[in-house]
């Protein structure tokens, strides 16, 4: 059976929940084609990014039932991914065009519950170096709380593309 | 337009990568339904995990596009979900019934590209105390190269299920 | 023999740099009788506190031989032993009196050399909890470069004393 | 007046700890000088290494006033000391004769109280890679209580000696 007849049969008696990922997951599917974000993952969380003169990266992501965890709360490895995501983008933004950047480590302090309608994380800089720059992010939820906390380094490699 | 017309329409003319992915979302969503995993980043994730005797837990996950950054290589955001989600289920795991566990502090050193077939993630536990757990977390690519190493902090709360 | 006469003995034939250690040791012990410093490794490290509303504190240390690696720069443990005793002493500052705060973790990110003729260390507040506190610290030389960015947790507890 | 006199003058109506803190000092300065360690903080906590193959590295210190804190437990500051020192020592060990080693970051996770008769830090690898190593540090106190687990990277730099 081909895979839009699968769906259309799971459709039939899907929950309300179920319809809402569905059309999440086809949203996803219409970003990536679009080119408006580069990986799946970014598309699932809808990821608007903004640079900011002169070093600072805002993304923002609407909550949604794809982000939570069993108890309803923003899952920390979501987290993780749009502060990696953020610090990533700002490290590799900052960077010559003959240069790029990997994630050689991060660590992150959870220090609220993700919860509300949107969120919000913003990157910059500790320290840029010629062969690892040092980023932070942090997460705020819509009501202005802090969320999570990083601080990553970051490789200097050469760009490839 | 009803959600299942939106997919079908979508796939008449999708590549052969996006149905691969509507394939997979739709697994997903039949996981997340069958309560094979409890959340929709889990199912996404395709996560199956076991227990072992005295107190280590094994994730593993097949690689697939899903995962993968503009690179093709493992996404360090998922990368830390698959730490964070194996650390934490094996700090619940250790816990009486009345308790649970947050996280509350990651570190991940990334040390080599994810790529292969599947990945394995170890979880096991550096500290037991009655307040907080301090667990260490391993991801292994499929020829057992170590892509990530971890450390996280839980802290203990009561279950309120 | 007795420690007055051993030292007697040993600096009749001391280098200028064991005389000066002599002097900082000696130092050490006075700052420590006086109370100027808690401990001994404050008093070798001559640390000078000062507290800032709403919640800033700073730590100045003069750079001596004592704090320098084989390299003559600013040893990492040490500058640690400055963040952590930063980071500690601001939020013990900020406890209601019956309370005290440990070291549950920090990570330290070094992103230059430690030298010149001072240090200065400025501890702030990133998240301030009921249980947990998570601080931040960042050490500057006398040139006002950052040396090192550091995050940490302290767990609140019954204030004994 | 000479630094020997302050030396006799003090020491004349000093306390049994302040004794015992001078005979330390004094061991401290011979230490270094006869080369036993390469560093005042290497030699004041009395540092003795052993290189194990394929590749750890332990590290034992006696315990002392000098190592605490105003509660009379091994000082946070002064564990990361250790910590940074084996591990870095033993990065250091593992590189050609044309590489050194620097910290570029470390994340500690307290877990027990350091008490007792001495402390043993253990250093091992967690990846070898050409540019950065990233090791792992245990410290345990003499009743085989693991205190504190360390995760840190070294960047490989050319050793210009």
């Amino acid at each position: 059976m081909d895979i839009s007849k699968q769906w259309t049969n799971f459709l039939e008696d899907a929950t309300e929940e179920e319809q809402e990922m569905a059309s999440l997951y086809l949203n996803s599917l219409k970003r990536k084609k679009s080119g408006e974000n580069g990986t799946h993952i970014g598309a699932l969380m809808a990821i608007e990014s903004e640079f900011q003169e002169p070093g600072t990266l805002t993304m923002t992501i609407p909550n949604t039932e794809f982000l939570q965890n069993s108890l309803h709360i923003l899952h920390g490895g979501l987290t993780a991914t749009l502060l990696d995501s953020a610090m990533g983008t700002l490290a590799f933004r900052l960077l010559p065009e003959d240069k790029a950047a990997v994630t050689t480590e991060m660590k992150i302090n959870y220090v609220a519950k993700g919860v509300g309608t949107h969120f919000t994380c913003i990157a910059s800089v500790i320290h840029k170096g010629s062969k690892l720059l040092v980023m932070e992010g942090k997460v705020y939820r819509s009501d202005q709380t802090l969320i999570a906390h990083a601080t990553g380094s970051f490789f200097v490699i050469p760009n490839k593309k």
